[in-house]
């Protein structure tokens, strides 16, 4: 491979093989699968989902659903709380594909109640414990206050309730993971026996990559959301969500400069292909990725003891075993496991894709 | 003006004093002035520069300085290790402008002798403290050598020892800034006596923001390359090396959604536009932005007490005293007032200049 410059090496067979085990997770559990798009943000890799039977999907911005619409996908949810300020272009998009958002407010299903000009799909964003948006689950006024606002609106279809445990992402344990999906399926399946009666077809929907990935009971819920999953990073690693031969997406780095007495390489590829994004070690420091030797087909498992120090906006500094550091030489392209996948892949133009053929 | 999604304001007028302010003090303390363009990245913000005399620039990879060649200049330091897998590109590039590279290794003089086919100008990168790449400034016998092997190499120029002191970065005043600055100093005209015979018109440049701000003593020094300054942000501010009247970018992002219990707004504005750096507050909790009102023709200073406390990928979250957030409502735009800006600059495509006029 002729890589002069950082490049995010991802491997075809290490996806496929993700996107095979999650889909076939969700047929098993009799699961929709409706996976997040934000991690890959690709039409080339979103395209190898429709060959496990994929036909919806989750984006997370209009620009992302306009832009997976166009790529062929015509039933898109945007998990992410409306955007009122882009109403023509939702309008625009749900004219042409069944297209769901999320709702949160009475305020926001006003406006749809005076701007909407198409048929609509919407999803309640319900809280059950994370704390960054959505209405709390144990708040039945809020939501059926809700429900009749958007009773009013000609065209919007209310849908289900849909959550997003970010907070397993902070989880301590394996075991921590599996307590708070328990904690939020119970939260979800209380609120559809709740409204059931009003609304026989509701859906619930969840979706995190830890939950997703490790948990083996799903009954009552009917989708599932998980994008991480399909590339997995550090950080799922080090939650014991993943094991490292599942992590599909390598940044390629030239070696620059190195610094015997200090254990270092210093790497062409920084803050602007990594994302600032950091683990941290046992003894505390910040841990920017993990370090992997390049082989024919793809990269090594992770280094022991070997990972990114610090990061500047071109920069990477490695940190190394003494022994190790003779096997590489400035010129030589080295590879990194990504600490976040989802921000790491945003962010990096230049894409090579491994292993395409053996498929 | 219409803005529906995370964009980024450049205040023009803003922007070009804080360009005038470092050329002006270039230009008063005798030192040639090559700004770092990987702070904006863009050739209009660029060619403002012109205005006040600039016809040298730093840029931080291979690709920007092409980009920059296109839009123009023709005098341009790589500021960052020489990267041999990029040999085509430089020589390309060396063949049509004055090109400056770094060099540290001999590995890199020796690739060179084999491989340069024009003429091409290098620094050697020298550290003096920030531990990042360079020689150690004390290391006169790895100086010593390495000029050795360059004066080996035909068409290779020896410009002078350059340095980075970004661990100002890291200090912990004012007085730390510029204790950090008279070290450096030191080190950098200890080095040019050392070689001054040998090298009668051999350059001390060194170049970051929080020094090139601070210190009024450049004495012995040839030229300087800050880049942070043409925008500063919060790191900055915080360091004390601007005020919060010269940041002079934001990030305008939509208000999807608050929770008034917790005091909190929801953006749409997440780690894809404003790069998760933070800064932490004086409480240790960490400060992803601080928070701004947008005005006729910018925005007010910073909200007391209102910052972003964190963010995911399109997600942003802000804290805010109970008061101001009656100022808010779902549907308004507010302004972040970034971290680090040369991230949230590289981020975000979508931009808007202001007060262009005015100029």
């Amino acid at each position: 491979m002729r890589i002069t410059k950082p490049t995010l090496l991802v491997d075809a067979v290490k996806v496929r093989q993700n996107i095979r085990q999650m889909a076939g997770k969700a047929k098993q559990k009799n699961l929709i699968f409706r996976p997040h798009f934000k991690t890959h943000q690709s039409a080339e890799i979103g395209s190898w989902f429709r060959e496990d039977g994929v036909n919806q999907i989750t984006v997370s911005s209009v620009e992302m659903a306009e832009y997976f619409a166009q790529a062929g996908w015509n039933n898109i949810t945007i998990a992410f709380p409306f955007n009122q300020l882009e109403m023509e272009r939702i309008n625009n998009l749900a004219g042409k594909i069944k297209l769901s958002i999320l709702l949160i407010h009475p305020e926001s299903v006003a406006f749809l109640k005076t701007h909407l000009t198409t048929k609509l799909t919407a999803f309640i964003k319900i809280d059950c414990g994370y704390q960054r948006s959505g209405i709390p689950a144990e708040n039945l006024t809020e939501i059926e206050k809700l429900l009749n606002k958007m009773a009013e609106v000609d065209n919007l279809n209310f849908a289900g309730f849909l959550t997003h445990s970010g907070h397993t992402y902070q989880a301590a344990s394996r075991k921590d993971i599996l307590n708070i999906h328990q904690e939020v399926k119970k939260k979800m399946i209380n609120l559809k026996n709740q409204f059931a009666t009003q609304f026989p077809n509701l859906l619930l929907s969840l979706g995190d990559t830890p939950s997703c990935s490790l948990a083996e009971d799903f009954s009552g819920i009917d989708e599932i959301r998980p994008g991480n999953f399909v590339f997995y990073d550090v950080m799922q690693f080090k939650l014991g969500v993943c094991n490292p031969e599942q992590i599909a997406v390598a940044l390629v780095c030239p070696i620059v400069s190195q610094n015997l007495q200090r254990n270092e390489l210093v790497i062409y590829g920084g803050a602007v292909h990594l994302s600032k994004e950091f683990v941290l070690n046992p003894d505390g420091s910040r841990n920017f990725g993990l370090v992997v030797k390049l082989t024919e087909s793809g990269w090594t498992l992770p280094l022991a003891g070997a990972f990114v120090t610090s990061l500047s906006q071109e920069h990477g500094i490695i940190n190394m075993r003494r022994k190790d550091l003779a096997n590489f030489e400035i010129g030589d392209l080295i590879g990194i496991l990504p600490v976040h996948s989802c921000l790491t892949s945003n962010l990096t133009k230049a894409r090579k894709i491994l292993n395409k053929s053996l498929n």
